[in-house]
């Protein structure tokens, strides 16, 4: 056991406070990382608050890990000390179901163990995340960092670039696509930058006139309004692909408009009940409307491989560790372009407080 | 121009009494078919009562049609005088679009011409559909009977089968696939035959106990009670493929969480808004709904060749053309296993008359 230093929440609402825990011993197919950077993600936010009723406290969030090798147990074979590493939403899964035979282990068939208020597979122990000084990770769950990826600016893509890369690999999104991105947050700014990278024509659709700058900074061809019913439905049948990232209860149905024959909107951010949606608007032109659950530890190394080949890099604003608080508050006002980053080198300032 | 006698609604939920009508003179790429067999489809019901606000009166349902070629224009290779022959919901396209090259005619971007109730492309006459003596039709359009195809049980093919045939085969359906069908009525009866002769472990969700031992008749290996809720959580994730053929606004969140990883729903029916959708429970799993309107001519053909080789024929109720009212009501309450077929010949008692 080592003592680590992090924060945590002591309970739903409580802001987070620094904290000293016990990460396990390192066991044979372990890997032992020292974490330089975290990014912050809307799902930290919804378990420090229990708002999906299944946080144990203290918990201490995090899944968008960047970070070096300090220490690697007897049977690790492809990581070694020094080595930058990077670490997602899942430290470890059955690696036997089909789902992990395929590459999907956040779709373990038996739960796969989250990267933290997850239950570690041998002890039961209760997993805690990146906002920490430290983490010790089973070696398959490890990811490469490539040499030219800004380590500074790779975090979000460990979770909200997954989120949006895996479903436009899995629907061939590439050179020429007609791709649509509902949602301008932490997840949608990286849906413009990865279709943009992969050779697609991109808009995006937003309620914000304000927005439509921004959108075009990140690479966007086009800029929709959809509360511009003329231009919404000139824009009828008009995309192959349409990732939807906005977090919460909507209505599909404008958007479904928008997908030509065979096309696929992808939800990746509501988790709760949508508006009704019409079956008229599915059957005719055969659309589909999928969900999609980040990505497998393969795919992940893709997207990392890629942004590096591609400099491909999230917007990050970099926050100090003590600055957490306020973060979480900005982030329920979608006061952020795009993705806060812990630099967590500043927790050092924290233990000599 | 043809006189033909049929049978035709004058005004919204009015009796179908006879009608003499003209059709249109032999064009040169044009087949004249005189029907033997005509299907009553829900949706024939629906445009009758002018339920989808643009039916035109009088109107002569019927796109389920299996006849003969008494006639063929100057410039038609593929049929000849004798031929037996096939047609289906859509009777002309503009054959030039993305969807028409692709053999998708019935999602052409101009919109196909349906076979009752639609515009000539040439004349913008209103289309009459099967409840009649005989039809003209462009050739492209027309399908091939096999040999050993039994013509009195071919009708419902035409739509009832192509529907569930087209999302079946676009989703790989095939041996050991897990496929469920849910309702049982004149799509989800041949749901079960195809699935079924294509290899698939098939089970058939019901509310009603009493339908379980018809499902099996036709060859379902299982059935599943949705109302009984211990029976639908041992069967989450179980499905691969799920044929959802209700035809009105229901709740497809029990029949989504029965679907495994990247598993896909497919609704065939309903038409209007459904009750909200879980976005959680399509994210989860990677679940898809996915929408699918009949299929096109190269779709039809392969399908009927298929039931000609494995004697997969609908379960048919044969009636005379004076008991179509009759029929209509049996309809609305589900009376039929699985599906009415109009014995043609039977106009010539009417003529009588």
């Amino acid at each position: 056991m080592t003592t680590c230093l992090g924060f945590a929440a002591h309970e739903a609402h409580a802001a987070l406070t620094p904290i000293r825990f016990e990460r396990r011993a390192l066991r044979a197919d372990d890997v032992a990382i020292d974490i330089a950077y975290c990014g912050v993600c809307h799902s930290d936010a919804h378990q420090v608050n229990n708002d999906w009723n299944n946080t144990v406290y203290p918990i201490v969030p995090g899944h968008e890990i960047v970070g070096h090798v300090t220490a690697v147990g007897s049977d690790v074979t492809r990581f070694k000390v020094g080595d930058r590493v990077a670490v997602g939403c899942q430290v470890d899964s059955c690696l036997q179901c089909a789902p992990c035979s395929e590459h999907q282990e956040q779709l373990c068939i038996h739960g796969p163990t989250t990267t933290y208020n997850g239950k570690d597979r041998q002890t039961g122990e209760i997993t805690y995340g990146g906002y920490s000084e430290h983490i010790v990770v089973r070696e398959q769950f490890v990811l490469r960092m490539p040499v030219n990826l800004d380590p500074r600016y790779a975090a979000p893509l460990l979770c909200a670039g997954i989120t949006v890369w895996n479903p436009m690999r899995r629907y061939g999104v590439g050179k020429g696509s007609k791709v649509a991105v509902v949602g301008l947050g932490g997840l949608g700014h990286m849906a413009v930058k990865l279709a943009t990278a992969l050779g697609a024509e991109v808009t995006v659709i937003t309620t914000s006139p304000g927005k439509a700058d921004d959108a075009r900074t990140l690479g966007a061809n086009h800029v929709l309004l959809s509360n511009d019913s003329a231009a919404m439905q000139a824009a009828a049948n008009a995309f192959e692909f349409i990732i939807d990232t906005i977090p919460s209860r909507h209505n599909v149905n404008p958007y479904l408009m928008l997908l030509g024959r065979e096309g696929v909107l992808v939800l990746v951010g509501a988790i709760e009940p949508l508006e009704p949606i019409h079956g008229g608007l599915l059957i005719r032109n055969n659309r589909t409307l999928a969900g999609s659950l980040v990505g497998g530890i393969q795919a992940i190394q893709e997207l990392l491989d890629f942004c590096a080949e591609h400099q491909v890099l999230p917007s990050c604003e970099m926050i100090d560790i003590k600055d957490i608080n306020t973060a979480f508050e900005r982030l329920q006002r979608n006061d952020v372009k795009y993705r806060f980053v812990i630099d967590m080198t500043t927790l050092r300032d924290v233990a000599l407080l």
